[in-house]
């Protein structure tokens, strides 16, 4: 099984798919175009989420960093005239100096992240979406920004009018998803509830990618991450205002149309199935705000389940 | 004034200085031959002595760090298989990652310094004795070793045959050092009690700096790191059993005898008062075990009475 995924909301699926499948069927292929380098480390946020979720170390109040982490040296870096308008917990900042230690060894980002990931107990195999860096800008009313110059600094603020993957018609796609779309050996895969612009276009973006999963073998399915015309997490649907697309699940569907063969709307959307339907694709209505652990296991099963009944279907 | 000064021992002196000069009198140059990188940082521990010593930050403890710091960095570091044989406190961090990225940059070692002690409320102008590298090796009957690998990771434990101060040769020293000692401005020049052979000698080592102290028009003392034929902090005497020396107070003022005008010795070894004369170096007895605050201002007092009665002298 094949899990695309962006940081919070691909995480919560992505622990109910560890805790669904053996460790060694899941792979989870997470956006790098957030990562960035800060205070001279190499800060990968969303792989970082899905490690420190799949560790059972997240903190699930702010959906990045380490549940009880403290904040000794951002305190110290403040009076020290330092930036710290990107938080990094103490214990966190491990994760970040090990990682930038062993890029700077030269290690692959792959590498570095699968052992970082094993020695905090994560079965499920995590790797970036690509070792070469790729870096999401965002273009806005107020001129373009860096991805967290945009998320963390300016809080989302300024208006997107676009989006830019500098570096991704170079990267070189994560070696296993590719092959495993090449040889239709995955079970499955799913394009997590993530953000459609910053955090599954990064990875569709890629070369080859989008042409691989449309026409790989097995079965490809996206949950929507938007639920009543709402996001659960995050600027997806104040950026589907932006740029004046309809604030709704259908506009995550037809966004990866090509690629899909199923669809998971919320149940609070199922009216929305037929149009899903419409447009050639499975859907399938579910409860898909993950709210406790046995709710992203469900969800995963049921996934899962459309995942196997698409790929039985003739 | 200008002292100079290594880690533990000189930061003590160099507080009963700073209460006892306005602080813009007082230049502190500092080694910087223990200097090294370290998960990608730039680490200088003898700076950082000065610097937390100064500010009042320092943690008397453990002669390295702050007061009161917490190491969950270095907790989740060893949870990921990382290096943690030299621990970063989380606060202490702060300090190595904006130094880094200072460094980084483009900024001078010296103008970093100056900031993060300003910023920390040092009045008293401390200074790398160099901006450029300088790295001390051990040569040991176990092979060289770098400095920090001798000291914290091998705990001094291997036998000392000899040093060298890689990059001396070619370093510049601290220009407002060699400015003051060419025009003969300061009020006096201290060899704080430091370890000669790793702590001084590194400073000494540089282009000029011995030949300048040897001729400059103000006078040159020493404070003895040996008291009793025992160093307070460190492997002094360890060394110079092991370089075939004999472990006292006499070894430290003959080893400088070609630039020294006067020698503090500690109460305990007023009886080798007449044998310092005898090299030609003004004697001076005091207290010189630094316990307390005010153990520290009553030496530096001594310090300054002295030298002020040496440079009164025809």
């Amino acid at each position: 099984m094949i899990a695309l995924s962006g940081g919070v909301g691909g995480a919560k699926l992505a622990l109910g798919l560890a805790h669904s499948l053996p460790a060694e069927e899941l792979l989870v292929v997470v956006n790098t175009g957030d990562d960035f380098e800060h205070l001279g480390l190499a800060i990968c946020p969303d792989i970082d989420t899905l490690v420190y979720t799949l560790a059972g170390l997240d903190n699930p109040e702010t959906g990045w960093g380490r549940a009880g982490d403290t904040g000794a040296c951002m305190a110290a870096l403040a009076a020290l005239g330092g930036e710290t308008w990107f938080f990094l917990g103490d214990g966190d900042l491990a994760m970040h100096l090990e990682r930038t230690r062993r890029l700077g060894a030269g290690e692959r980002l792959s590498e570095v992240t699968a052992d970082l990931a094993r020695r905090l107990g994560v079965g499920a195999l995590i790797a970036p979406m690509s070792d070469d860096t790729v870096r999401t800008m965002v273009r806005t009313t107020a001129g373009e920004l860096s991805f967290q110059h945009y998320f963390v600094r300016e809080r989302c603020r300024p208006a997107v009018t676009g989006f830019h993957f500098a570096g991704a018609e170079r990267a070189r796609p994560e070696p296993r998803l590719m092959q495993a779309l090449a040889e239709g050996t995955a079970r499955g895969i799913v394009l997590c509830p993530s953000n459609p612009f910053i955090s599954l276009d990064p990875i569709l973006a890629l070369p080859g990618v989008r042409a691989a999963l449309a026409t790989t073998a097995r079965p490809v399915v996206a949950v929507s991450p938007v639920v009543a015309g709402r996001a659960l997490k995050g600027p997806t649907v104040k950026m589907m205002d932006e740029l004046d697309l309809p604030r709704d699940a259908l506009t995550v569907a037809s966004r990866y149309r090509d690629i899909l063969d199923g669809f998971v709307l919320d149940t609070a959307d199922a009216a929305l199935a037929e149009a899903v339907s419409a447009m050639g694709i499975e859907p399938m209505v579910a409860a898909t705000v993950m709210t406790t652990r046995a709710d992203r296991i469900a969800l995963a099963r049921a996934v899962i389940g459309l995942l196997d009944r698409l790929r039985a279907a003739p």
